[in-house]
């Protein structure tokens, strides 16, 4: 039904009932027929569960702080164990401290599909981040299971360890994990290798976490978008093109500190000015370029920092996102451009350093792309094709499998914050057009 | 003789023979007549009681960490002690930790002619700034010694305590310290409180200290100018104006923050953006505006601080210093202006937080200004006015007495650094202009 008050439809119950023609003819997919009539995500329960998640590592001030490996994690880890059981999965932890939650397919043999997201939060977090995908693809597995319908293929549910400290859990899933990391420290206080040996991994042994190319039939994952960009357009669903590529740089711009009372105006190399041009240039480009590319100084640190002296040294951060690492390179080109006229102009020598925390852009699969398009038309439910401005397990994914990923709207964009927010209904919709996905992939719409 | 190199005039020995003209026909001022003739400041001297007093706190690069009330400080203070005791002066310490050397005058009754500045350094300081201007009132104290020649007024050579923190010697002087700055932690790890008393001072009697409007005839300091004016223009001295007004701001802009990857260049209210617009504003309207005001942005901090975070605030400093309080009142409401104009487009509001450390503009007494330049012009030495961008002991003590400051030329202007320097010649420059002047005052200049 229309909802009014913001044009969006609901899915009704009688919705599903269209799954069956996606399904074969085969014994096991017959079983799938006869039981996916009145099959769809119950938006209260995912509710109830998304605010009982929500007490694990709860703050006061209405959000979590559930970081990797901490007391909340494990606590959170548990609770979702107990609804993989509810829901009829026969749950391992992987050596990567990945929770595997399996339903069995009909047919021996055939790979998996998974879908998935992750539970662990950043310090002072939201309570849908992560969790609607992880909440959503147990929704997925009750229904198939209260509905006794089996699928062709087995489905794997997945909860990535450690998530928001650098995608750790499908690192470890994918094979490509560095062998350094695991001796980071945590937002926990636990390097990364003590927190996979705390949530039940094996950090000597990850290589038997590891999922081949072939190893999977595809990978899903639902997740919040964490930007307004389906809010304010009122469009149901995001279906994800890919998770942009993100590149980072230290830019040191050198001007000569100098006493601020005795240097007249003109006589001065004031790094600062320079860093503020070049902030403004760094917008100027990524807002003129065509494109849905971003630009970001977030950080800077004048030296040596006092308001008595001209600073004498910036450093800031220079961060540039998009879908297509030849559009990165060109704003990239184009802000190098403008530093060079203004060390000229200002004769304040700008450098660049590449820090190598970026990562590539992962293009999802073109046809899951079409497959989750047409789960969301088929429940009547609005979409619109956009990249992920943020990162997400789904980009480790896509190296082994085909991949995609839901999006369902942040009200206000609100993420990685206690108002980060999700309404139920938006929820159960990216839940019903997930199992709408995963069965049409069963039914062979995959090829 | 002309200095070929330069351009300037390095005083011979001679040329204070001329001071003569200026003593009046009392039996004491005969004495003076009878001995200024030669009296003329040893550069040799004064650079090798410079590079001395250098190895109190010498740092590896070559400058001073003499901050004060460290050990180095009170080495620095013992060696200086002893140089008063060689130049004939008593020495006592006043409850403000303030080192005074006196010489008595033969006139019963007339207040001191003070000269002195200070010899703490900033972390990481040069050898010259403050110290000059003590080696040489010593200088003075010393060839008066040495020729035996008696003032009709007593002279007091001073050296302040703590300079560096904040006038701290010079505000008990004058009377004028805050109860509460003495709980303040300086440098040295030490409150003021502790500090004062490590150098012989009674935080618990300052009032013993303070010298009262009549109470001293003059104060004269001789410092370097710690800009480039003089060097560039290459002029021998600086007839100091006033000290400027300084002014600081802890200045706010608030805009969201968000995620640097899902909200696109066109949803942002990025603070950074607002600081960078207006830091370049702050130099537009400093710059643009006639005469000789000076405004820095010197520190900033954005928040969260992270590369892949949108700024939700930034915090920086805004300083305005000229010797009109008027003019930074102007330049600081056009600032404001600017910022109005900013905080519309960008939608990030934008407030002024008034910092206590403000000072008011001290202006030299026009009497005094008029004597050195005539110090200055009789000793064959060039000239100009102009106005001290940095704050000195001098400033304070305005407030009590027809105060007088003689700048001699920073090479490079470079100050509060390690190579910071002042040739010997200029040095000694300083120290004959300084000579003349209380001779000047001593004899009836100043009415």
């Amino acid at each position: 039904m229309i909802d009014q008050a913001n044009g969006r439809r609901v899915l009704p119950a009688f919705a599903l009932a269209t799954l069956v023609s996606i399904a074969c003819a085969a014994t096991a997919e017959a079983q799938v027929t006869s039981n996916t009539n009145g099959m769809t995500a119950n938006a209260t329960r995912m509710e109830e569960r998304i605010q009982r998640l929500s007490t694990f590592g709860a703050n006061p001030v209405g959000g979590v702080s559930r970081v990797a490996f901490s007391q909340a994690d494990l606590a959170g880890r548990d609770y979702i164990q107990k609804l993989m059981n509810t829901a009829g999965l026969q749950i391992r932890i992987d050596t990567g401290g990945n929770i595997i939650g399996r339903r069995e397919g009909a047919v021996p043999g055939l790979p998996p599909i998974m879908t998935g997201s992750h539970i662990d939060s950043v310090p002072g977090g939201g309570n849908y981040d992560g969790d609607v995908g992880v909440i959503g693809a147990i929704e997925v597995a009750q229904l198939l299971h209260e509905h006794n319908a089996r699928l062709r293929h087995p489905l794997e549910i997945v909860v990535f360890a450690d998530e928001e400290g650098g995608l750790v859990g499908s690192l470890v899933m994918t094979g490509r994990l560095e062998p350094a990391a695991l001796d980071v420290v945590s937002h926990s206080g636990k390097t990364i290798r003590d927190g996979i040996r705390a949530i039940g991994g094996d950090p000597e042994r990850l290589a038997q976490a590891r999922r081949k190319p072939g190893d999977l039939k595809a990978f899903i994952e639902l997740h919040i978008e964490q930007g307004a960009i389906l809010d304010e357009a009122n469009v149901d669903i995001g279906v994800v093109e890919g998770i942009v590529g993100i590149r980072w740089w230290d830019v040191t711009i050198e001007g000569m500190a100098n006493h601020a009372g005795t240097t007249p105006m003109n006589r001065r190399r004031d790094a600062m000015l320079s860093a503020s041009e070049l902030t403004l240039a760094v917008n100027k480009v990524a807002t003129s370029t065509p494109g849905r590319q971003v630009a970001t100084v977030g950080r800077i640190r004048a030296d040596p920092g006092a308001p008595n002296v001209i600073p004498g040294k910036v450093v800031m951060s220079l961060e540039i996102r998009d879908l297509d690492a030849k559009k990165i390179e060109q704003v990239f080109d184009a802000v190098k451009a403008e530093a060079s006229r203004i060390e000229k102009t200002r004769e304040t020598p700008i450098s660049f350093a590449e820090i190598k925390v970026s990562s590539e852009p992962a293009p999802t699969d073109e046809r899951m792309r079409s497959i989750i398009a047409a789960a969301a038309k088929s429940l009547g439910l609005s979409y619109r094709l956009m990249p992920s401005g943020a990162g997400h397990d789904a980009q480790d994914m896509t190296h082994i499998a085909p991949t995609g990923m839901i999006f369902v709207p942040s009200v206000g964009g609100i993420s990685h914050a206690p108002k980060e927010f999700t309404k139920p209904e938006d929820m159960a919709n990216g839940a019903n057009v997930l199992l709408k996905t995963v069965l049409a992939i069963d039914g062979g719409a995959l090829q």
